[in-house]
Parts: C-alpha cells; structure tokens; sequence
C-alpha cells in the first residue's frame, strides 16, 4: 500500500473549480483588517469572497503598514489621530527592539510592554473612527450581513455589534489566550501548555506546577494586556463589558493553525481551523531569481526572511550571517535591506521583498530561516522544508519551540548569534536526514485534509450570511457565571443539605440519648 | 440576499463524481459491527469502501438480525455459544418489554437492565471468536491496515488491539457517555446536559442540581453496565485494562450526530460528525407506494415506523392507532407486522418493510411517526418532516427530548396512548405551521456542509490507512490519570508549600517575639 494513494486531488481540484462557476450574486462583507502580517491572510479570504461575488468593503486606517487599495475590493479609508511617522516610530520602536537582549526573567513582561504600547495606539485610531458619525452613519446604512474581523484588535468586534451583524473572526489567536477564554474552550492545564511556558503536551510533575503558575499569571496579564480595550467596550456598551464577553458573540472562529503545529486539545463546535491558509497559490518564480536558486546545484538553497515586519539587523549581527553563508555550499537568498559589507558573499541574494512561498516550493529549498511567525512556519509545513528559527517577539517562541520539539527546526537566539552556531545549525539542517524526514511526515499529515484551509474559511463565512449567524453551534455556558460554570453553587448546596442532614441527625441523636439517660435516671431514682 | 444561494452544490457533486474516478488500488479494512440498526448506517460506509477499492472483510456471527452477505463486501462467518432462537428470544425480551409500563422512576434502571441482559449475551459470542484460533490465526496473517467497528461491543476495541491495527469508531454514542469519558473530552455538567436528566444546554439551579446528581448516578451505571466489557477486557489484556481504557486507543470517532441535533458541547479533534449519513441516498419509490402517496392529494401522508427491531404492537394499542387513522384526511404508510382489525382504514397501507428515507423525501409527507431512534431522527431532519415520537428504549428518550425542545416533534407516550391524544398531536403537527418552519430551518442547517458526511467518514478512514493512525489527534490527557488530570496533585504541592511558607513564617516570628521579650525580662531584671 503506497502513501497517499487515496489523495482525492482531482475532486478537490474539481471542486475548486465549481466553486468558481457558482453564483456570483453574494452578500455584503464589512472587513475590518489588523495592519502588518495579519491582513496578508486576511486579504487571501477577502480576494476570495470578492471573487464569489460578495460586496465586500475594507475599512483602512490612512496610515496603515501594509493595507492599502486594491482592485479586488472596495476601501473605505477612516483617519486616525496619529500620522505616518508616529505609526512607523511605534514599529521601529518594536523592530530595534527584537535585538536587544532582555534582562533573564523579564521576556514575557518586555513582550506584554510592547504589545500594550503598540495596541494602545491602534485603539486611539478604533475610537477615532467610532467617533466619526458620518462614516458610522454611512456603515450603519450600508445593510452588511457580516463583519469578518480579526479581534487582535477591538475595532471589528465594536463595529459587529454596533452595526448588529454576526462577526466572523480570523486569526492566529489571542495574546493570554483571550480567544479560548472568551469562546468557553476548556483548557486543562494539566496538559494544553500555556503560552511562555515552554512545555508541550506532555508534561512532567514539575512542568506541570510551572504550566499551573504560568496560567495565574497569565490570568494577570490578560488584565493588563486588555485594560484599554476594557476600557473602550465598557464605555461604548456599558454594564461594565469587557471586552472578553465582547468577542465571545463571535459566531465562527476561523483559526490559522490546525494540529500538526498546535497540540491536541479540547476544541469548540465554532472553531475551524484553516492553518496553512497562505500557502495554498504558488506562481512561478521571476526569470532572474529562478536561474539563481537553480544554479545551486545539489547543493540547494536557503531562504532567509524575519517576516513582513523586520527586513534588517544590526550590522554586527548581519556580519555573523555573511561570515556563515560565506562558508556553505547552498545558495542564500535573503530578505535584507539593512547596511551590507563590502564583500557580500556571491552565494547571497539580497531582496527588499522575496516571493517566500514560491521559493519555499522550488524543489532545491534545502533550509527556511525564520522568526516563527505562523504564516512562514506553514510555509515551511506545506513545503515540507527544515527550519533554523530565531523567535522574535510575540507568540513566536511558542511557534518555535513546537517546531522544535516536533524535530523539524532547530533554534537559535538572535542576541548571541555567531558564526560558528550558524555554521553547526545549518549543518545539522541539511545533513542530519532526520530534520527532512520529519517534516515531509508533517507536511503529508497538513495537507491531507477534506476541504482545503480558503475553501473552508470561504463556506464558513458564507455559511454565517446564509443562516444569519451560528446559534447551533453556540455553548450554552456563555449564559453561566463563573461559579455556575464551575457548578460551585451546585456544590455549595451539596454541602449545605449534607451538613442539614448530619446537623438533624446529630440532635436526633443526643435527643435520643438524652431521653434515654431521662428515663434511665427517672427508673433508677424509683426504684 | 435570498436564502442558499451560495451552495456549492455544482462542486460537491463534481467532488463525488471524481472521488468515483479516484484510483481504485486500496487497503485492507476488517470490519466488525454491531447487529440491529447500528449495522444499518455503518453498512453504507462498508459499501463505499469496498466500490473505492479497499479489500473489506465483515466478520458475521452466524446468527445475526441484519447483518447478512452482500456482494459488496466480503464476509467471515464465525460461531457463537447461542443459537438463532436464543438471540430471538433476547430481541423478543427487549420488543414486548417497551409497551410495559415500568413503575415510577425505574426507568432508567430498566434500561440499564435490558442493556445488559442483551450485552452480556453478545460478549458471550465476542468471547467465542476470540477463542476460535483457527479464525483468530487467519485473521492475524490477513495483513489488515484497519478496524472499522462500534464500540457498543467490546469485540471489534479487541480485535483491534489483538492485531495492532489503528481502530476507527462508527457509532452514535455509547451508554453513560463512555466515548466522551474514554476520548477524554470534557462536559461541563453546568451546561452538558447528562443522559437522562431531561435537560437541554440551558439549564435552572434546579436543574443543574439533577444534572450534577445524574451525573453520579451516569457513573455508578457506568460500572454496572460495562462490567462484563471490564471482565473480558482484563482477563485479555491484564493489568487491570478497563474497557475505558481500551477504546480510548480509538483513532478516529465517526459520530453519527450534528449539532442540529446534539447540544453544543466541547469536542475532541478526533471526533469527527457524520450525522445524517444515512439519509443521502434517494431512491424513487415503488410504483405501487408511489400511487399510494400521490394519491393523497393536498393534505399528504404520514410515514410511521418503530425502527428496525419493532414492528409490532399489542392489539389493543395498535387499535388506537387504526382508530385515529380512520378519522383524518391523510394517507398513512405503516410499518407494522401485528395482529389487523378486520377494518383496516382505506387510508392505511400496512407494509413488512418500507423505504423510510425515499418517502420521507417525498414532497407530500407530512408527518413523521417514529421511536426516535438516531436514523429515523436524521431522516426526518434531512428531509424536514415534523414527527410525532414514541421513545422506547435506550438513547430514544432523550432523542426525542432534543426534538421536542427545537420545536420539531410532538412527543407521546407509548403505554398511554389514545386515540384522542394521536389526533390532537397529528393535528398540532399537521396544521400548526411552526413545526414545518423550525424543522426546514433545522434542515437546511443540517445539510449545508462543506463535505458529506459519508465522504467525510470515507476520508477520515482512508487517512487513518495513509498515516496509520492519527496520533497529531490524540490528546495527552490519555497519559495522566485522574489526580493529575485534575491538577490535584499540583494544588496539593501548592498548599503544602503555602502551609510550610506560613508554619516557617510564625515560627519565626514566634522566635522574634521570644527573644524580644527575653531581652525585656533581662533589661527589666538587669534595671
């Protein structure tokens, strides 16, 4: 029996292309995009739904990072109280700051600091445009049918429940876990491992006590992490919302990750899991980079990028990466727009943009170098290719340590790079089988699915304006406080009516005794 | 926007049509089902397997009910220690035994009574093949990638684990819950109702106190009911095996419900929902059932069926049936085998067995008569046919608790039914126009569905062949055991280091206060 002999390809195949035979008149999609790396996906499910027909209107901020108009969608720019410069200060700020080395312990504060500082502005521009009438008044007349959000962010969600449509969410997930929470997704933390916590699955006694503390604490930074979004939904809606019990009407979760990077847990009926979304088009890569990575011979080569975000490094730290590549047979083509030395290694291609998943695709990809964001870990997955990772900032040590442990990448910390670490990881990347074998396994597991990752995203969302919403697939506990949800009032009264009953059968029995001895007593003095 | 506009129904009949085209070259799959109406929908799986080129091998016992050769699929007879006339007698048992009316509240103790006194006998011919060496050696050398089975009985988790082969589940449920208990998944009992409490998602403080109570009692039964299965298990396997803890080595779940149906509740990422599987395929009907039908004009007809295993009843209820037919305007298409009055209505047609789905399908059918068993139930619901439900036995209770709550069904009882009562309940349904209404919403939900169920089980199956097994599915939690699932043994860390904290605290400052006043009585005396 050879592998994947069943692959139903021709039908999916098949199916994609009736999908695009199939009625075009559609819906009205209000679309409200995260900037950076998050609207890329977006924007492969928004393309999608306007290609089905769908009227589909994106709201950009008029500074915005990376969403800008595009002929595929309609775009309705709002202003925001903070110009250009500000904005590419707040990612400079994020970028210079990913190099330098934090004080031992205070990884995951510095990560919460920066995600606060950040957000904090894009929540100035949310309220900016929440206080914009004639744009309110606009969208308000506009009768859209859905909201489709990413809620990193509390714009969408705001705007879903001011407009009165059902919202669709896309993302990775949440910072402490928000999404899980909100959605009611049990969490067991006896083996679903929090986030910074560096365990697996599996755990031992004492990571689970450290997974147990990391989930406190945890609880505490959600506090902090969320106070201005807190803050902004209890103004707009009152009765002292938070902006977890906002999101919770979310009525399907389109999540970018699925169980050959996550593991195995608890799920809910609403979540549906489109990792790998990014990497289903390929094109064919352009003439000149084509011939330099075919020219790599048996040798192969590597593709470096650290994400949409940081296209450069200290100079010093760059050195470290020449000086390693200047020593390898593979060819490097990198994304760098930083200072070059003179002699730029000629094994090395520098691009200010590089097309990641059509070189990850090219059979001679040997190794990815990257920071561990989701999209480029499934890049990597879908292209079967071994990582060297060098996690940033964010969910990114999390994403790096499952590769890891998964034995398909290996990780190196960007504060202490050097040429020699370079040189022993990439060696064991591409000469140690094992690395490859791994991941051609988790590759095969990824892409053998029933419904490709955009396909689902796309009937999910059009599922939610055909039926107007999800309720079926609604938990009941979003009704239950915390203590009915944990049943301690249940308990409670457990105990109360145990205690009644010894209490009475108690004074049953010294009633009891006390008659007898009476009686006794009462004989004893007769007779 | 109108309603469906967007179904892909062009791409997934081109789906199906190429996963015809698909190559036909497969694996081998043993079978092992589970007699009744369980064999009914898992058949159908079977069938396609075997057209999509999987070697299929059904294990037979030689007195069965339903399970019978076929000329789809190869089958293996084995011996049992009961004969024909015995397991009629078991089935007889459990037939007249659903029109007594048990005493009140034994309810669920009688159920439990009858599962057992027709498991044990099956675990008795479970037991039989299993000691049959020159069958068990065949099957050993078979070369077999799969067990498809239902674990309603313990053979096929057995065989599965005799003969290293990954299992994969088809089932609607088990007894007290044991598939969620065994997968692991978590249910809340603040919002999940328990089987047998009567409640729905939505749950009072009164009623949540049942739940957490039947949720005891689910658990003491649980013991009572699989105490055979943990016998045989044990004595197999040893080291204490429950049956627990056997099928919990499932890979796949195929369950045989939606959330249409079923409350949303937590699930599992091994669970996958085929709920409706049965009824996709539509047949015309009989000529002379056709005429029947069509001839009923506007006010149409009513299907009724007790399901597979019950097609009679006592005289004098049956009489109430016939009398209650006599006085309305439909048709009525009946399964029944029992004791005919000489006057049959003229409405009536008596049938030995009769297409359920096909009619059902049939524009002009208007209510549905059923027991409430799974397949019936999805029947109804692809088809949007309102029901009149007599529950039974077994799950049927609380089927049609489900039913009736979602607005659906009218439900009556079998050991008092009249015929007054029939026609006030057949009138509700036929001319209260609310009960078509929620059931083609209920319907149409159902059906809208990225793939069909029957693919998404054929897919499932074959992916279990193409990765032997699905091990990125299976949660840790397997791993642990109940103190540490719950953390109880972390929390007890916590409080012993709490309490040492504390002890060393007030002994120190016991210390301090000691020598504080030590050093007052020295001053003092010294002065």
């Amino acid at each position: 029996m050879s592998n994947g002999m069943w692959f139903p390809t021709l039908g999916l195949v098949a199916w994609l292309c009736c999908l695009s035979l199939g009625p075009v008149q559609g819906g009205k999609v209000l679309v409200m995009p995260v900037d950076g790396s998050h609207w890329l996906s977006m924007k492969i499910l928004v393309k999608e739904l306007t290609r089905r027909g769908h009227e589909v209107l994106v709201l950009v901020p008029e500074t915005s990072l990376l969403i800008h108009s595009s002929e595929s969608f309609k775009t309705e720019i709002y202003q925001v109280p903070f110009t250009k410069a500000e904005l590419d200060g707040k990612f400079n700020e994020l970028r210079t700051g990913v190099f330098l080395k934090p004080p031992a312990f205070t990884d995951m504060l510095i990560n919460v600091q920066r995600l606060v500082n950040f957000t904090s502005l894009q929540v100035k521009g949310c309220e900016s445009m929440l206080n914009n009438e004639p744009l309110m008044s606009q969208l308000r007349g506009g009768g859209f049918d859905l909201m489709l959000t990413d809620p990193f962010l509390p714009c969408g969600p705001i705007l879903a429940r001011v407009l009165s449509i059902p919202a669709v969410y896309f993302l990775r997930g949440l910072p402490c876990e928000l999404d899980l929470k909100a959605n009611q997704c049990p969490s067991p933390p006896s083996y679903v491992p929090v986030f910074f916590s560096g365990n697996t699955g599996t755990m031992t006694f004492p990571e689970r006590v450290k997974n147990m503390i990391m989930s406190f604490v945890e609880s505490y930074m959600c506090k902090i992490i969320y106070v201005h979004f807190d803050d902004l939904v209890s103004r707009y809606f009152g009765d002292n919302m938070t902006y977890k019990d906002l999101v919770s009407h979310g009525a399907i979760w389109l999540l970018r990750y699925d169980f050959t990077f996550e593991w195995a847990r608890p799920v809910m009926p609403n979540m549906v899991f489109i990792g790998g979304i990014n990497c289903a088009k390929k094109a064919p890569l352009p003439v000149d980079l084509e011939e330099f990575v075919n020219g790599s011979g048996d040798d192969g080569f590597i593709v470096f990028t650290m994400g949409s975000m940081v296209s450069n490094m200290p100079e010093e730290k760059a050195k470290q990466f020449f000086d390693a590549f200047r020593q390898i047979p593979q060819r490097v083509v990198w994304r760098y727009t930083g200072i070059t030395p003179g002699d730029v290694p000629e094994n090395v291609k520098l691009m200010k943009w590089l097309p990641q998943n059509d070189l990850l695709a090219h059979p001679k990809a040997k190794v990815f170098i990257t920071h561990g964001g989701t999209h480029g870990i499934y890049e990597g997955i879908c292209n079967a290719v071994p990582m060297l990772m060098f996690p940033l900032f964010g969910d990114q040590g999390d994403n790096v340590h499952r590769m890891v442990v998964r034995g398909v990448a290996e990780k190196l910390s960007i504060y202490d790079v050097t040429t020699e670490k370079l040189l022993v990881a990439l060696n064991k990347l591409t000469y140690d089988k094992s690395y490859k074998e791994k991941m051609v396994e988790l590759s095969q597991i990824h892409l053998d699915r029933p419904v490709q990752p955009l396909d689902l995203a796309v009937f999910w969302t059009e599922f939610i304006m055909r039926h107007k919403g999800a309720t079926h697939l609604r938990v009941a506990a979003h009704e239950l406080n915390w203590i009915q949800y944990h049943s301690l009032d249940v308990i409670c009264f457990f105990v109360i009516i145990l205690l009644t009953v010894l209490w009475v059968t108690l004074r049953c029995c010294l009633f009891c005794i006390r008659k007898c001895s009476r009686k006794g007593t009462a004989k004893r003095k007769s007779e």
